[in-house]
């Protein structure tokens, strides 16, 4: 990937003494058939990099005890802390833990209070018991189980002369309130956390693109070394992410210098930092000054609607809402007039692919918002290459964008 | 994970002879710190299995050149066939293709045609070629290149005694590119494509939940080892996938001799085959009757009018639409009304997360269909649990079965 910055925060700095090596491994074939995206393995590398373990490798092996056995060789090799995911259920293709118990010379024996988490899971849902569900309470000698209130396969946790070995399962849902709840304060009790973290922290940018955010950071994003400074591209957005290396509250100090930084150059195009959508800083800021608005859709075709609402409460503030083809500043006065809000805002354009002329290719799109002092019309351009869907997506997103920055003045 | 099936159909079988046995390396710290999920190895592993090779493991490391070192060295022991992506731009963090250049003992050489292309990307995007570019077209000796039309850095294949590595880049887009354009042929030129193919058929189903599509197919599900069927519940519907490995021919009428059986147990709940969308169903149904429609929105909120304008075309049929907060049969009569058209559907409910009371809890959704013959009205309960946005998708999943529905009369 073309930014080197993360490397440099977390792989060529020395290792400090104590710092926990951690590797990840995804089992199931269904991911070597690349019928699923493995967003376990990325969650767990978040978890870590907050907890200040180094993730230096992640495997993915199919259910097959041979090469299930090969990996986690690899894996004890090179690791002090093994996170599994996945063949930890009651059919015979999931052998994650048996495998690796016969690798480390371990003999399974029921657990008892995972025997009694499977049976009381069944009896809740008042499904039969059969006897294949015994399998997910064997666990090698030794070992403890993990609870999973979302679902039947309880996790175990090994440890094994200086190494530690975590089963959670394939499950996304069951996976993560496992790590949550119970691997995380385990890991923090055992002292396998680090005294230093690496914590990001994402400014969003919209209505500049990348390249402008590129020009105006770039002495910044070339100096600072930790925290490290890189943008990203998204659908109608960029991101800045920094990221920063070191104890807790040094680490924060970092992130706020560095935003602090970046804000002097992007001032408004940032509308949030980390998680808030558009949609969300657009809805609350809607919200909290009780402006009420409605929306004429053309070219979005319900999309902005959908995006305003999709935040709870919009009840509060939303008074309607009409699907049309027209023109973008006759719609926008309309439908303020005719709903009696403070606010109305129309989509109109040629979303594609076909449709386009000349004069109105496909991609260009109006948009006007009108309200008490008048109607502020503006026309895009986002060309042909984002596709119908794109188009929908940008105009709803630049629609957006026009409310926030009224109700900033 | 659950589904025990696709392990039987490619990991338990014996290995026929002659099968390339292929890993795939995904290089970047990025990974390993969560930034970014991993849709590239996800990508390369569907191109495998349909080409007929097997892919046991996958590899995931940092920039770092010991390390990296490290990932291709376990991988050459057990492989034919290495797939590595990422890790080939200009900075000095790219370093894949020098680091196993080193650990292979071949020396590096500027590769004349990957300059070359290397400078003209460079000058027809105007941008000033530096020193640092040079980098790309470094390729160890023997190698050679495969073009990037999509990005400046080449990508790289080595034969070296009886393996084969290649190299791509990380960015997605250019990636998929490079591997539709070049490798793929080069894989079946070499002869490393399999006699055999892994290929799935995805039969999506709505309306009918999984385990009552579980019930109906579970003698099926057992008896079938070649194909597999196994059911994925989605929000809103669930698919069932047929996986089936074989000589072309074969597959293929395996596919289809699985296909009639499932549908003579599923009937209408199934709305497509393999990619088509339930929108895209629907749009395409009524663009070919010739039918008009009308949208009322409460609880969707736009989102349905959004679904049904994703599929191109939509202006033959949608003739407005509204966003309103009102009784269903009402709207929906009344936009039919309204706007003239041979349909009226509208969408009201209690999307929550707050504004629910004992008679109307969150999560209760009202839809009705009005038309020439009289106007139809559902009750549906989904309960608090999918959340806001959920409550939203699943009334607008259950309005667009509905008009399919009616449409198939």
């Amino acid at each position: 990937m073309r930014d080197p910055s993360p490397a440099r925060v977390s792989d060529e700095a020395g290792q400090p003494a104590g710092l926990t090596r951690a590797e990840i491994i995804s089992v199931g074939t269904e991911h070597l058939l690349g019928q699923i995206v493995d967003t376990n393995a990325t969650f767990l590398c978040t978890v870590l990099a907050e907890l200040g373990i180094a993730v230096y490798f992640r495997s993915t092996v199919g259910d097959n005890v041979r090469r299930v056995q090969d990996v986690f060789r690899h894996a004890l090799a090179r690791a002090d802390l093994i996170l599994a995911t996945g063949g930890l259920g009651p059919t015979d293709d999931d052998l994650t833990v048996a495998a690796v118990a016969e690798a480390l010379g371990l003999p399974l024996e029921r657990n008892e209070e995972a025997w009694a988490h499977v049976q009381e899971f069944f009896r809740k849902r008042k499904r039969p018991l059969s006897e294949q569900q015994e399998k997910q309470a064997m666990m090698p000698r030794g070992s403890r189980m993990i609870p999973n209130p979302r679902g039947s396969a309880p996790g175990v946790i090994i440890e094994h002369r200086d190494k530690t070995i975590i089963f959670t399962p394939g499950v996304p849902r069951e996976m993560k309130g496992m790590v949550e709840d119970s691997v995380v304060p385990y890991l923090r009790e055992r002292g396998l956390a680090g005294r230093e973290v690496i914590r990001s922290r994402v400014l969003r940018i919209t209505g500049l693109g990348e390249s402008a955010v590129e020009d105006r950071l770039r002495d910044l994003m070339r100096s600072s070394v930790n925290p490290t400074i890189a943008p990203y591209a998204h659908t109608g957005e960029c991101h800045v992410r920094v990221t920063a290396r070191g104890g807790d509250a040094e680490v924060e100090a970092m992130l706020a210098r560095a935003e602090a930084a970046i804000r002097e150059r992007l001032g408004n195009t940032i509308y949030a930092a980390d998680q808030a959508t558009l949609e969300e800083v657009v809805a609350k800021a809607l919200a909290t000054k009780r402006v009420s608005i409605a929306v004429a859709e053309s070219c979005t075709a319900g999309l902005l609607g959908h995006r305003l609402t999709g935040p709870p409460g919009a009840s509060a503030f939303l008074d309607g809402g009409i699907i049309t083809y027209s023109a973008a500043r006759a719609m926008a006065e309309s439908v303020r007039r005719q709903a009696g809000t403070d606010l109305g805002i129309a989509t109109t354009g040629i979303a594609g692919p076909t449709g386009g002329t000349p004069a109105k290719p496909v991609g260009l799109v109006y948009l006007a918002l009108a309200h008490a002092g008048g109607t502020e019309v503006r026309e895009i351009h986002v060309g042909t290459e984002p596709g119908r869907a794109g188009v929908k997506y940008l105009a709803s997103q630049a629609a957006l964008d026009m409310i926030r920055l009224h109700l900033l003045r």
